[in-house]
């Protein structure tokens, strides 16, 4: 998964079959130190991210396999806003 | 997903099975500012997107899905395109 | 998908299960301007793509998907021969 | 699959389905020269990776393979912790 | 599939399911000039690639696919060993 920082949303009314009803991210990647690196990813939320705030996010399948019932035609999804990382040499966080 | 500009169209007459009757759109990924980021896509198009407009393109196995009836081997596929979108400390779009 | 150029082919005698019999090709991936841009992608090929032609390459999964008879470990497979392209603001080519 | 580093772990209480009971850990990938090169990984580990083991991480649907029983919507793994590798030119280490 | 040059391999003793009695090999992209480009591969090896030799590695769920009678955890495995190659204004080699 990639480590990223929410940094907006964006909407789409003219959308594929299955994009209905989705909550939509823009999530930018981070280093290890906390810095952007690479470019932003548009992510699903279903667990109520906020601007700002810390995520990891999960690409390919696995974001569909979440969508069992039907076709939802994502590659990305946030599957956990960070409470708190430990990186060595660095501490809590 | 990734955020894109689509900057143009591509026509192939000699094409794999599947591959039959897919408008194909060049997209530009973006970064955060809007600015050209990385190598161009070339994504399957359903929902009419227009060159210079701002889209999502969902990558890999989800492109694939939307096609249960016959395999069609994309990799790539508008999902969006985008109304507005909202990056932190820059407002509304 | 990608947008490249043929420039060249591969041999390989020693291989896996399931790779017998398929004409590999390498292909240079291309930015929006035509030029070089990032590695070289070793492709299948199945519909008579020449060194020197522009074409698009599909990735992971459905280049698997279009030997739905047995195995095929590729990742890359040629879908497409480029007839012609627009790019916004070149007119066409 | 990566060769990478275990340089942390990160915590999150808000999270998707399938992500109960998930050590999750931040990999840096190396390259050949045992130096970082490109952006951490967080990746899910089972075999009880510490901080400062050199690990392979594999990447994308296989890691969701690994729990048949449930969605587990993750796309990378730690698979192995490196005892000894050899370079060419350099011996072993 | 991508195109590297066997530089080494790597052992695990503390491993995850399904990774018993695989040979794992690093290998280093190679770009069109045979120069090394990008990070390193670690990749299955069942046709016995040797340190230096010119391999074809194909990445994703086609290495799993390999191993229908079990789950492989592996994201990559080297599919063929390069006899020959023709790159466009180059001649053989």
């Amino acid at each position: 998964m990639l480590l990223g920082k929410v940094i907006g949303s964006v909407w789409a009314t003219q959308k594929e079959a299955g994009m209905e009803n989705l909550k939509l991210m823009i999530v930018q990647p981070l280093d290890a130190g906390d810095q952007e690196a690479g470019q932003p990813v548009v992510a699903a939320d279903r667990i109520g991210a906020g601007i700002g705030e810390k995520v990891i996010v999960s690409r390919g399948n696995p974001a569909r396999m979440l969508f069992p019932e039907r076709v939802v035609p994502i590659d990305a999804i946030i599957v956990g806003i960070v409470d708190s990382m430990e990186i060595a040499g660095q501490g809590g966080e």
